[in-house]
């Protein structure tokens, strides 16, 4: 099985760019043309939300599909519509898949160990239903909090090792108040606890290290943290980042310029509502 | 609009008992005659899983819900199944309201504002459908992770406190590896991000507290960390606890003790796995 983040590296190289576009669909923003569609055939109900959700960001798609590597729905906006915006962000995945990106669902999930590998494999591997195993979501990689500790993204790590995915674990993340916990000094270390998160990640992928340099065990590292972003691109030599908070959130390209290595690899920079919504 | 932790405190009061059921279906677990009643009608496929397990969970719900006020489906047993499974989830909540019970979302959500904001509406407030604001899975109570920090969590205590509902916000979990991040020692206060936690939880409350001195934003406190249990409780005391660990974990009775008010209120003890499978 191919180690998912020289997949990763293989993508940008062929598209040329390391942005991943973040598909955020929110009804009161998709074109009026696109809502009109659905309700003619269904009503303004939940089957024509759901399905101009799925035509939106097929357009999306189809207008960056040769530019861009990597596309991350972010579960929120599809459970928002409950079984009919997952179905929604099934047939996003898909279709995004089948125009050659590659997936990472922004999920954030963590739990105990049985549950957490019940996430893991929806999201990254197979669930056996009734006796066939089948994938479910099939992303690519999927986003994970560590706050519970390694027992909760074990499971993923393992799952996302056997199928060739990635995990990406939050370390420090965009928003305003992510210091809350994840700035605070750890004692006997004297390293912030998103450090501390930045060393796991780096240890939980040593072993699995592919031909560029690169592990699937993947961090989040906010775009709108500049010294923080290149401290942790030392901790963590061999993960990949995924870079939020790039435009709308603030990040500018010289604040991101740190998760690159020499060769221009080993980041992906995030955007969604600049693109979304252009 | 009533206060959660009232609404949680009579429901406790009425049945007597303090018990919250997980829900946390496992298609290899559930008895054969309920699959074959399925399979008969839809041959071994998703659409019959996803109906065996809510016609599992809907006897279970007969069989406890006299004698028990709360519920708590584990969202990854029913994301297993994607949207069927999230059809499954709807409807388990649904059917456990019908009779009665209080239903907590054991989701552990978690994210930048205006996506939290999305998550909320989803599984405690209203979500607009193309000009309709409808509930969703119109749960009592979600649980949240707070590595995020405070921006993450309030968009749910907003959604709550506007619709009578709960948030359960993970402070000490019970599983094996939760001290890896919510042990450490914070440098500037001598507290663990635990306690960290429990003190934001408490301040994230002090607003709100209903009339048997309990607020909306309530906390998750592993069985199986007794003096941690104890301390927690003097940080928090206007904090619902959501106890998970108690049995198939390995925390007794005597562990949970510490939890409790002198009135035998203010928490929650959960089990999944003794009675799922009993």
């Amino acid at each position: 099985m191919n180690n998912f983040a020289d997949n990763l590296v293989e993508a940008i190289k062929k598209k040329g760019s390391p942005i991943c576009v973040g598909l955020d669909p929110m009804l009161d923003k998709i074109p009026g043309s696109i809502i009109n569609i659905a309700t003619e055939k269904h009503g303004p109900t939940i089957t024509a939300a759901a399905e101009a959700i799925v035509n939106f960001n097929k357009g999306l798609i189809d207008s960056f599909a040769d530019l861009v590597p990597v596309v991350k729905p972010q579960l929120a906006y599809y459970e928002m519509l409950g079984s009919y915006g997952i179905w929604a962000f099934e047939e996003t995945c898909k279709y995004a898949q089948e125009q050659g990106l590659l997936v990472i669902a922004d999920a954030k999930r963590g739990d105990i160990g049985s549950t957490a590998e019940a996430y893991a494999k929806a999201f990254l591997g197979e669930v056996n239903i009734l006796g066939t195993k089948q994938p479910m979501f099939n992303a690519d990689a999927v986003t994970v909090n560590p706050y519970m500790g390694y027992d909760s993204v074990e499971p993923f790590i393992k799952v996302a090792k056997k199928y060739g995915k990635g995990v990406f674990v939050l370390v420090k993340t965009s928003n305003v108040t992510s210091g809350d916990f994840q700035d605070r000094v750890v004692d006997e270390s004297g390293l912030k606890i998103h450090e501390f998160a930045g060393h796991f990640v780096e240890s939980w992928g040593a072993n699995d290290i592919g031909k560029y340099g690169y592990s699937p065990v993947c961090a989040v590292v906010g775009a709108t943290f500049k010294s923080e972003l290149k401290k942790l691109r030392e901790i963590m030599p061999n993960s990949f980042f995924l870079v939020p908070g790039y435009g709308a959130q603030g990040g500018t390209a010289d604040d991101v310029k740190a998760a690159f290595d020499l060769d221009g690899l080993g980041a992906l920079v995030n955007s969604s509502r600049a693109i979304n919504y252009a």
